[in-house]
């Protein structure tokens, strides 16, 4: 497990809640990226955005944004990472609320500059409780 | 129809494509946006992203972003439009290629920066010919 993976994980147990099994190093899937960073066509921020979807049912759960660091580290533990535009921080999803994204499988879009992570999601993919972000109806018939 | 709309239509046919009859002005569908233009947050350039899943089988096909005329044009018609950053128009989907999307339904995400809309997509949605632009797998167990 990576070192700031660890770092979470302990942060994590710290706050006395219970790190998922999955979250534990014999748990963690190594990916082979075949597609690297660097293939990747980045927005001016340097970053790429990431759908998120749910590997069972196939719900888009929310959109995400990843930089070199967040990539990488998906792809290192296979639980997905992100950077908070918000906070300017990495951003493991989960950390808090215990709410992690196993990956299933990454794809990128036919002209680099979008991901799509298909993902065994752990409880809500929302901070507002809901289990995906998509809930507010624009259009309607 | 809008005037813009029209205009596409009347370029489609000059090519010597037949218009589906989807986008004949009796097909057209009127939205009432529940949520409007002003209550969505824009990146930097002032564009949305815009998620586009099949709504009969749940793919994801592509993103593209929506400036306020796109997103206006859509809900006008009940078709896709989507700005364009690399030819930085106006992109009406399918205008060239005959493979519009017709809106079934669009939802805004919980901090209402993107947008995910659940189309009928006729033909393929990526301009390579398949029919989702996520193709490429980045990350393999």
């Amino acid at each position: 497990m990576s070192s700031p993976q660890r770092e979470a994980c302990k942060q994590f147990l710290r706050k006395g809640k219970t790190m998922p099994a999955k979250m534990q190093p014999e748990y963690r899937t190594h990916f082979t990226p075949a597609v690297s960073w660097e293939d990747l066509k980045k927005d001016p921020s340097g970053l790429v955005p990431c759908i998120v979807q749910d590997a069972e049912n196939g719900d888009v759960l929310m959109m995400a944004w990843m930089d070199r660091a967040a990539f990488e580290e998906t792809a290192e533990n296979g639980v997905m990472c992100y950077y908070s535009r918000s906070r300017k921080e990495r951003w493991l999803k989960g950390e808090t609320s215990g709410h992690f994204q196993y990956v299933k499988e990454l794809y990128a879009d036919c002209d680099s500059d979008t991901l799509l992570a298909k993902v065994e999601q752990s409880g809500a993919a929302c901070h507002t409780g809901a289990r995906s972000c998509f809930f507010r109806k624009v259009l309607t018939r």
